[in-house]
């Protein structure tokens, strides 16, 4: 912790600082630079609420934080990439993980028609809401218990894994019966209450940044979940919100080479909800395997024009075969595998 | 509902167009402009789905949507203010109501002293957190039932009403025996089970504005409480995230105006949260009166520089009553009152 | 400066940065944490890209500035107000600025109706654009100099002082020949050229916020015009861009105290801009005056509904006159007068 | 031009709505909905006041517009992309585009060992600021008319062609003399004096997106440029201001298919100010390929941690040379070429 005094502070003031450095466990280190004094304060176990609580002692213009806030997660404690394993699936190691399916589960012929469909294209893991966290309480609100079942009867008939959103930790049990990941969508990234629930659930998690969040506080989301016994976490970008309007929200690209060199965990992408425009996915899909992206999470739908949510940005069952042959071509570039 | 044709889509597609129109129960009506053709859809109830779905249509290049979704908490709807009574205090009439407290209820000490405090300066309602939503797993968490219970105390003591946040649905029913006011924090603006769970609370609850959230949305999930069984929302501008650093967050005080404007819900506002720094609390609160919100949400606390979060933008005690005497004069200058 | 190495640096990387610090002419002085070191650099004049090329040296994880990057226009230099004199007319002193008048100057019966309005209402300083920057080339761009010829008629009818914008480096000698304060518009604020130009223009300059600029980024563009021989300058805030779409651009009147406490430059805030919204300009015009600004910078349009741009943020001239009541109101509780 | 009534306007204010509509040019067609009414306004050459007059008119609730603003740039207009030709070189069509080099031009043996190696390792064309806009005037602010002298020099010795910034009008002609590309850098986006005159420079124009820009603004940009005489732009994404701390900006690449959508001209990226890091430039350079781009432009320095701006994000001469490689591979596998 580095704590600068203002230009006019008096000694009173710097003993006073190097005394409540002292007070909350650390060691003060002072440096007299020409214009001002600096306190390195010298410990361990940086805390956030140490940081603000020393913003309030007079003479003092900032504090500055030197370590990161966040262990179990970071590159620094465990420099392996993690593998997230599902069945005998792994995420995060050589090969590319295509996630793809409705926005939301709305009929059995709906939601069969199109596992049958991406699973043929080579799609390991099938998406779709049962529980659907809507901006308007008069929009639709998910088949709930009914599309897990659906869901858990597509995985039965065609072997695809099953990706589904926990909007509250009441559901957690229920989903997780019969879910093989558990997705927390991005108006959730910091329901903390879901997050430690999580924690204790026994499968792996899909955590999706908050569309206003840092990749700092991405992090300390993951963190929590590691911190309360479950290390099986996949990160996933889609979209940050920014004044531009011509997409739904703007793709941070960069954010899977920064969270690489952050972190050990898996990091995919959606950029359906990242665009929200089904003509940018091909492009955008393409970027993502060239950055270095352990995955893609993709809406799919038999009807576009009749999905009860999210059809502008959902790919016909024919456009996601011939995507597939790309994303096939673009992964093999690489030098990694799919299938 | 205006759904823009593409310039250069056929008579085939301007079909389809107004035969989906017609599907959704709209009645179609046809612009031919100089460059393309208009379609407007007749009819009520306009959702999202219908947008979105319409936008899948070839040759369609944009739909625009003409009504507000939100209908319970719209001016258009019921025009005269509402006011939320808490006891024998009325938010949203023409007393201005000042909410103060620590962030953290920490100890009996620390929360009787603030109460006793707040209370003799002239505050009406005494906030204070005992479930604390942290960004950092390894910050702390709050003192949950516990701080209830102290808070409870503190009425006892004072008279003071008291408001503090539930985190999550299921501390909705524990939150609301103790506590007058129910508070959704800004990290749960879009936590929909929590929202439909305050629908059935029977107390009021005090909405904050999520810190990247539009005007639109918070309105929205003030609609989600209406709708499941409960018109008395306070809504909270607490500052909204954007790229300027100087302060911790950017309080969008016109969002007072465009609330008052769109709404008929009291409108409070958080100047600590807002900007996070304890010299611009009595500026903003100034300002907060000039432009006609019905209270204030301010962090006090005994001794900042010890406080377990929130600090730097906490009042010490003789900060906040200074502050109330020139609050009493501005909200005087009003023609408002205050006690 | 500090220089935060990463956990793992090496001796041999401390030691060369260490040495990269002395080859910038400062002094290092190491502190040795738990988990990493830290050099804090000590010297004098710490300029941009000494950070930045730390920033290369092999194991440093972090460097963090300081000292604030701006002198000239810093309260820690001046602590005293600054007071920029137009005339007789103080800006920055007791007496509360009412800078109003239409966006463009269209015809000369349009700029003396409103000059004679808002002088009667109580303006001190006539606002109308000659130059105009608009986003799209096939909007109207400004009289050029027949307005400026206009303007300084109207100060000749009404002994208001005059404001208007220079666009561009090669107009700043004419605009000066008429004007009394030059304004550089928001998209100008980072237009350097023209900066240096009007620290040299011998008029007072009206600094405008960039949409997307930071506080300090400001205080660095009212630098250069002071650097170059000019210390007149008026801050202007007038709304920042953000993701909210209620509202043209997020005004950031928090920014009044913190430029208040950086600087000590005068401050005045234009809600016309900010807000994008003729209803909402009363309210925000109170808060301005809480905050405890200098002045108001305000549209006004003898008929909004056919300016030639910025109708629908532009007052009428009664209202104008019945909101000159209302300031001058407020102007008189904060102990401040008007004319 | 759709202009939506409010749900209690009267006929009267209906009656003068669609008077207003004619008295503008267009022909109001009238749509009763069950809970408002909508005028289409029929006719050509939709303009930015029209719209911002018509929310004037009482009774109107809001003004949507339906052309797109711009029209020399886009593809409505004019379907083929645009090649923009520098000598012999292409650019957007089938060879990919190299622009490497230094942010400042800081001596003559800095510069030409640069320009030496990128050429050697496959650029086309060299970068390098003579005219430097810096956000602090104690910054090093550029050699001006010494530089470009000095990138004449380069290209001379390598054959490279040379992209340089103006930073105001009054320069152009003197960058124009020595340069094959002028560029105009984000701070100047919106200078439109400054795009005025570039359009009559007789050269091909580089325009950087602004760093709060919409996607839309820069096409009126780009439009300001082709309207006044000059349609070889070509247009560069470099990274926008959001939230967002742990990158520079934030690169938006969606902004590429987006582009490529809505306009003829040619897209590059600029990897190094969109992040900010070395270590981010490879993974980017990948995606920008993937991604459709038909170009890069990327900061290069001999002595990065010497360098007099930039350093943080250039890359060294071998980390380049390795780089080329790899952007070789890959614009291979999209079937482009370069060189």
């Amino acid at each position: 912790m580095i704590i600068a005094m203002k230009s006019d502070a008096t000694e009173e003031q710097i003993n006073d600082a190097c005394e409540s450095v002292r007070h909350l466990g650390y060691t003060p280190h002072l440096i007299r630079g020409e214009e001002r004094v600096v306190i390195g304060a010298v410990g361990s176990g940086e805390k956030e609420e140490h940081l603000q609580a020393l913003r309030c002692v007079p003479g003092v213009a900032d504090v500055l934080r030197i370590l990161q806030p966040y262990k179990l997660v970071s590159r620094e404690l465990k420099p392996q990439k993690t593998i997230v394993r599902v069945g005998d699936l792994e995420i995060g190691g050589n090969e590319f993980i295509v996630m793809a399916g409705p926005c939301s589960v709305e009929t059995r012929e709906q939601l069969l028609e199109t596992a049958v469909a991406v699973k043929e294209a080579g799609a390991q893991i099938l998406r779709g809401g049962a529980y659907k966290p809507r901006t308007s309480p008069y929009d639709f609100q998910g088949l709930e218990e009914e599309g897990l079942k659906l869901l858990a009867e597509a995985r039965e008939h065609t072997g695809l894994k099953i990706v589904t959103e926990v909007v509250t930790s009441d559901d957690a049990e229920v989903v997780a019966e019969y879910a093989d990941i558990l997705q927390v969508g991005a108006r959730n990234m910091q329901n903390f209450a879901l997050l430690k629930r999580l924690g204790r659930a026994g499968k792996p998690v899909l955590l999706k940044r908050g569309m206003s969040s840092t990749i700092k506080e991405l992090l300390l989301s993951a963190e929590y979940i590691a911190s309360h016994g479950n290390d099986q976490v996949i990160l996933c970008e889609r979209g940050i919100r920014t004044f531009e309007t011509a997409t739904r929200n703007t793709l941070d690209l960069a954010a899977v080479p920064v969270l690489n060199e952050l972190s050990h965990l898996p990091v995919v992408v959606d950029p359906s909800h990242g665009t929200g425009k089904r003509s940018l996915i091909r492009p955008l899909s393409k970027a993502v395997i060239a950055i270095g992206a352990d995955g893609l999470i993709i809406e799919v739908h038999p009807r576009p024009q009749e999905a009860w949510s999210d059809g502008p940005q959902s790919l016909t069952l024919p456009d996601f075969a011939e995507l597939m042959v790309e994303i096939r071509r673009c992964v093999g570039n690489e030098s990694r595998h799919i299938n």
